[in-house]
């Protein structure tokens, strides 16, 4: 596979590469002048390019080709989950990314313990790219702002998102994917409290299960991610 | 949720706890008597039960309830994925746990790297134990042999197991839950070979992808298997 590199200025012909991407084809790849390589903005735009020159800390490559896709935007899949423990979390944004998740909205729920300082979900930024470089996406997954519970309620509303909401319990659906955009809601070890269910269901969020297992937040995030995207 | 613990022998009205088990419950979660906790062999009986008697090493348990469910057969769901490097081996078996995997079959293939050695398969069975303890399961995820592509093929068309190969390409199809059991085959880092790919097809494989990423061994493992879970 093609080295992928992030890289903000697609429009220029001669787009360099600079900061972390220029460190790894450097340092870590030790790539050449000559060396075929991929770039994306994370924005639709992916361009074929040639290193054209490697220099202390900056790669200069020339554009070959470009191509442009829209974004998805009728059957967006955003995940709202509270941010899992340690590792946990990383390890979700990095999966949510390959699978094509549209939105991370870290949510703050009332069991939520972990409420990450803003320097580590700046953090999984780093996550993210480093996902795109590997999966070949195309489009930026966005991490939103932490939100709560019932904003994020309020916000679907508006915007006519369908919302789910992971609950154990007797409601256990097939949660195949549907057309819309829809807002998935995954709670925090120890699950959401009985009236944040009922909070949801006033917003007419819709309850799905998995069958015979407790599962952990990154857990029940992946694999309801995994069954709901198109 | 009360505390679960794996305990071989639950045909006994007075189970005790010991090794790791006994540990866990003496010193992580400090339980004394009277206290309620839950018991699994991973054969699929679950006992109620309350502690007795704590001792230096070992916790007597009486049993107030047992349950037995059968091991579900119709429909298993065995995962044949090359073993990735690192923790995401072990993540991936976590996973696999929670989301009801049947069997994980560690997969040989042409571009495997990682050979993981006896040792370390034999330290997953303590992952399979946490997560089960985690997430309510009753039977126990077998962790077989490692085994070659052909020689698993070859023992799916013997027990009649659809066969399902993942790799990248234009065969996009839904992977929705069907009836019988069902092999996945997760290739490595790089992919299946084209002879592999043939090999498969002349087993009457079908190949399923996921659009547009190119995911890791641990992501298109535990995707897959959400899909495909009934």
């Amino acid at each position: 596979m093609t080295d992928r590199f992030s890289c903000d200025d697609l429009a220029s012909e001669k787009p360099f590469l600079s900061g972390a991407e220029a460190h790894h084809a450097i340092h870590v790849l030790r790539l050449k002048p000559g060396h075929s390589i991929e770039l994306f903005d994370g924005a639709g735009t992916v361009a074929e390019a040639v290193i054209e020159d490697v220099q202390r800390d900056r790669v200069i490559a020339k554009t070959t080709a470009t191509s442009f896709v829209k974004k998805r935007t009728h059957d967006a899949l955003t995940i709202a989950a509270v941010p899992p423990k340690g590792d946990r979390l990383k390890w979700m944004v990095e999966k949510f990314t390959e699978l094509g998740v549209d939105t991370y909205v870290p949510l703050q729920t009332e069991r939520s313990v972990v409420d990450p300082r803003k320097s580590k979900l700046d953090k999984l930024a780093a996550t993210v790219t480093a996902a795109m470089k590997q999966c070949g996406r195309r489009w930026r997954m966005e991490i939103a702002e932490p939100q709560s519970l019932k904003s994020l309620l309020q916000q679907c509303r508006e915007s006519d998102d369908a919302v789910l909401l992971a609950h154990p319990g007797d409601t256990v659906e097939a949660t195949e994917a549907t057309d819309g955009c829809r807002t998935l809601l995954i709670g925090p070890e120890g699950g959401f409290t009985a009236s944040e269910v009922q909070l949801a269901a006033d917003y007419n969020a819709r309850q799905i299960a998995w069958p015979d297992s407790i599962l952990r937040i990154e857990t029940a995030a992946i694999a309801f991610a995994a069954r709901l995207r198109p």
